[in-house]
């Protein structure tokens, strides 16, 4: 019987980094100062800028949301990007994706400064990161690399599976193992036989948006499990499968539940760890965004 | 009992590819131009830097080889490549690696631009191939992929093994084959029972530089293994156990033989395909070398 793994201590530790960090350029006299650019009117991405606001806020770092209407034009977003990247005053930028379809989203990523991309997908971060060099990395592998090391110093030699190939968790968390000395693969859709490959894992990384996806039966005892999905369910019949107790009470009033990409319940049976959701990868991720706009700040100087 | 896999066919493919691309250029009246800066006396690097202005030659590509003395100081280089950025009638730029070690090498890669980099080495091109958009990709794995899909149309599923984590071979190569839709794990010095990983793979690509460390036993049988290490033995011992018959014989007239980091003779007992060396890879990259330049020379119109 495994236990949840909770990321708190670990969201704590990056939080107290960035902190130091923060007191460290404000004696510089520097303020540092994250900008955030919102389109539309997504509530997804409204409740996660407010979440980064709020983390910028209690650690002391400045920050600017700027909000633009879902028809904005793509040459006016490219041009606050670009007078974003001129203002001196600004050391992070972030544009909260998803962006409104008429947006070529690649084009924002790399009009964004480099040096200022705290989510680190600019093709030149994407770049640095698999060659070692340092940069800017995306938050939630950046928080996933953190948790795993928190809980065993060296991982060298382990066996990590990644479950899912995106450019803003999967490829990334791929190399941040490699660069740790894990012996790493990557699965995802097109994989055959997804069980054995999972089977064969020590730690398993899963992120591809598949509510209950991993189930139980497919994980190698004692391994440890974090989940990065985050899904809405409203299907009954899944509700009944995935959640137990007060959740699924709360399902049953409220006819929706949110839920990771592991059967949490049935994940719990034969790993040693599993990080929960909600309340589990999303603390690291807000944490790392803190940090990664130090380090952004600190680029700068 | 499997069989030589041979690259000879696939090389001329990439070849006429080039050609083409070539023969179109010209006909616009561009006239495409590689340029290749030797630095020192390296005499591996002399032989493979001839190759390369060698198949310029036979495809009509003007090449130019620019020769830099071994002390030449990190300053002149960088302006070199500088110069060679501006002039309009250079389209690709290849600076033959290893550089002597007063110069830092990641910092001349950074300096060539991007679209003229024909080694797919600069960090811009490294994360473009990450996140699947267009760019300039090393010549290795890319000529290992045209081997691979022209043995077979649909690789997806497959299970492929990368064994070497290098930037030049080892994770281009796991990032195309992720592309292509194999499940991909990369393993490396630190892997722990590397035989009993090898064991699961449909598709094994060596890039380590170790000779003869991948025998019969570690692999699946049935199994594809591209060998892409090249080394020079002259321990008798070694080369009693992977080398024979004519070869062998070679061996002990000169003392010296050229082997892959595959034991060739106990792999073929086992696997379906595997590739040789010498005459395997190498002709794949120098064919995927000219392709690359006649793709940089498009991007430069």
């Amino acid at each position: 019987m495994g236990t949840r793994w909770s990321t708190k201590s670990t969201a704590e530790h990056i939080l107290e980094q960035a902190k130091a960090g923060v007191m460290k350029l404000k004696a510089a006299s520097i303020d540092p100062h994250l900008v955030v650019v919102l389109v539309g009117d997504d509530p997804a991405s409204h409740v996660y800028v407010r979440h980064k606001v709020a983390a910028c806020e209690e650690l002391g770092i400045r920050s600017t949301k700027i909000a633009l209407p879902a028809d904005v034009a793509a040459d006016a977003l490219l041009s606050e990007v670009m007078r974003l990247n001129r203002d001196a005053s600004v050391h992070g930028i972030l544009v909260q994706m998803p962006l409104p379809k008429h947006i070529d989203c690649d084009a924002v990523i790399r009009a964004i400064d480099p040096d200022k991309d705290v989510d680190g997908f600019h093709p030149i971060n994407v770049g640095r990161l698999a060659l070692g060099q340092p940069g800017l990395f995306p938050c939630t592998p950046m928080g996933v690399m953190a948790l795993l090391k928190q809980t065993v110093t060296d991982l060298s030699g382990r066996r990590a599976l990644v479950i899912g190939r995106s450019a803003i968790v999967g490829k990334p968390m791929a190399h941040l193992l490699l660069h740790a000395n894990c012996t790493v693969t990557v699965s995802h859709s097109r994989t055959v036989d997804h069980q054995a490959v999972c089977r064969e894992a020590d730690i398993v990384i899963v992120a591809v948006g598949r509510p209950g996806l991993v189930d139980g039966g497919w994980l190698k005892p004692g391994s440890w499990v974090v989940d990065v999905g985050i899904n809405e369910i409203k299907d009954p019949a899944l509700a009944e499968k995935l959640l137990d107790g007060k959740r699924l009470d709360r399902f049953r009033a409220t006819g929706r539940a949110l839920v990771g990409d592991v059967n949490y319940r049935s994940a719990l049976d034969v790993a040693e760890l599993v990080t929960p959701v909600p309340g589990g990868v999303g603390k690291l991720t807000i944490a790392q965004l803190m940090l990664n706009t130090v380090t952004a700040t600190e680029l700068q100087r």
